[in-house]
C-alpha cells in the first residue's frame, strides 16, 4: 500500500471565503502515484471545513447567508430574528469568555464538517460531473492548514 | 491491498425519497472479496447525501419535515415563519438565477453529508445493530449516480 | 496491509454528555502498529456522533445549547420560539408513536454526524494543534458502542 501526505496553507483575504481546491487535491493524487484507493481532505483547525459542491458562485453565496442565519457570529448584529433567537442565551457564545470571537465558526464547521474522503479510480479523482472540492475558511486572515492524505495502490 | 468499485443509478418516483441501500453495500464488499477494510459510499450528485440511521418510517418522515423547515424549497410556500426567515433574503435563492429551483436540496445535501465510510470485518458491513445505510434524494426523478468504492485485503 | 478493529462501550452518567477520545484514538492506533494509513471512529448508534473539535468547555456548552435548538427534544420544554417551530407539526415526533423518546437525538446524529477519518502518519494521529476527538452522547444512560478501525501500512 502507497501512502502520501501533504499540507497546504491558507491565509484568505475575508474573513469567511471559499476556495476551490479540486486541483490540489488531484496533484496529491498524481504525486503519489496511487491508481486505486482514496483521497482524504481534512481541514486541521476547528473553524473551517471542506465541502463538495457545485463551483457556482450563488450556492456559495446562498450556503453563507444560510449558515450566518442557522449559526449566527455575535461580531456583527443578528441576520434576523431566527438568527438573534439561535445565538446564545444571553447573546454571545461561552467560547469568547476568553477573548475569543469566533465561537459561530465552530458551529459553522460542525454543519459543514471539516472533511471529506473523495474515491480514486484509474488515478482519478472519481467526482461526479458538477462535484468540486471547496476549503471552506470561516475565521480566516491568519494561516490555517488542511491535509491531503492518499492511500492505495 | 483490494480495491473494488461499482456504481448505482437512482431514478426516484418522488422528488425526495430515502432509499434503504445496506444490502447493496454488502454486495459490493462481497464481490470485492475484501475480508479487512473500509467501504466508502459517496452520492456523486451535490443534491443527494448517505445516511446512517435507524430503517423506521418516522424518522425519515421526521427528518424531512425537520430538512424542509431548516433548508426550506422555494418552489413551495414555507412549512412555517422560521422556514421563511430561513429562505435568503429576498425570497430566492441566488442559484435560482439560471434557471434552477433545486437550492434548498444543495443546503440539506451540506446537512445530512453526502457520504459515509463503512468499516469491514470479517467480511461483513462493521453495523452497530440498528445501523442502516439510506440513500437521501432531495432532487430526483431523473438519473443519479452513487460510487461504492472498497479497500482492503 | 494492516488492519485493526477495536470497540470502546460507553455508558455515561448524563444522557447528553462530550467524551475526549483522542488518546483511545491513538492507543488503537499504537496496536495496530499502522505508520501510514488511517483511523475510523463511528459511533455504531443512532443517537450518538463523533466530533473534531477544541477541548474547550465553553464550546461544548454552547454546542448543547445550540443543537437543542435545532434539533429540539420533545421531552423538556421547547428552549425558545425557534426551537418549538422546528419541533414537528403536531408537537412530538412520529419516532415517538412506538414509545421512544430520543427523535431529536437521531437529528442531533445527523448535524454533528456519526463519525470521522484521522489520517495517520509516522504512526502518530495528523490532527491541528487544537483538534481533539470527542464521543458526543445524546441519549446515554445505557451501554453503546464506538468502533475505531485502523488500516494502513
Amino acid at each position: 500500500m502507497k501512502a502520501h501526505t501533504t499540507y497546504r496553507t491558507f491565509n484568505t483575504e475575508q474573513r469567511r471565503e471559499w476556495i476551490r481546491i479540486t486541483e490540489d487535491v488531484q496533484a496529491a493524487v498524481d504525486e503519489s502515484g496511487v491508481e486505486e484507493g482514496m483521497v482524504l481532505v481534512s481541514a486541521m483547525h476547528i473553524t473551517a471545513g471542506v465541502w463538495v459542491n457545485d463551483d457556482e458562485p450563488g450556492i456559495q453565496e446562498d450556503a453563507l447567508e444560510w449558515l450566518d442565519k442557522l449559526a449566527p457570529p455575535s461580531w456583527k448584529p443578528a441576520a434576523n430574528a431566527v438568527a438573534e433567537e439561535l445565538l446564545p442565551d444571553g447573546g454571545d457564545y461561552r467560547h469568547h469568555r476568553g477573548g475569543e470571537d469566533n465561537g459561530d465558526a465552530h458551529l459553522k464547521n460542525l454543519l459543514v464538517h471539516h472533511q471529506v474522503i473523495v474515491p480514486v479510480t484509474d488515478g482519478r479523482l472519481d467526482l461526479g460531473p458538477w462535484q468540486a472540492v471547496f476549503y471552506c475558511e470561516f475565521d480566516g486572515q491568519r494561516n490555517k492548514r488542511l491535509v491531503i492524505k492518499v492511500i492505495g495502490d
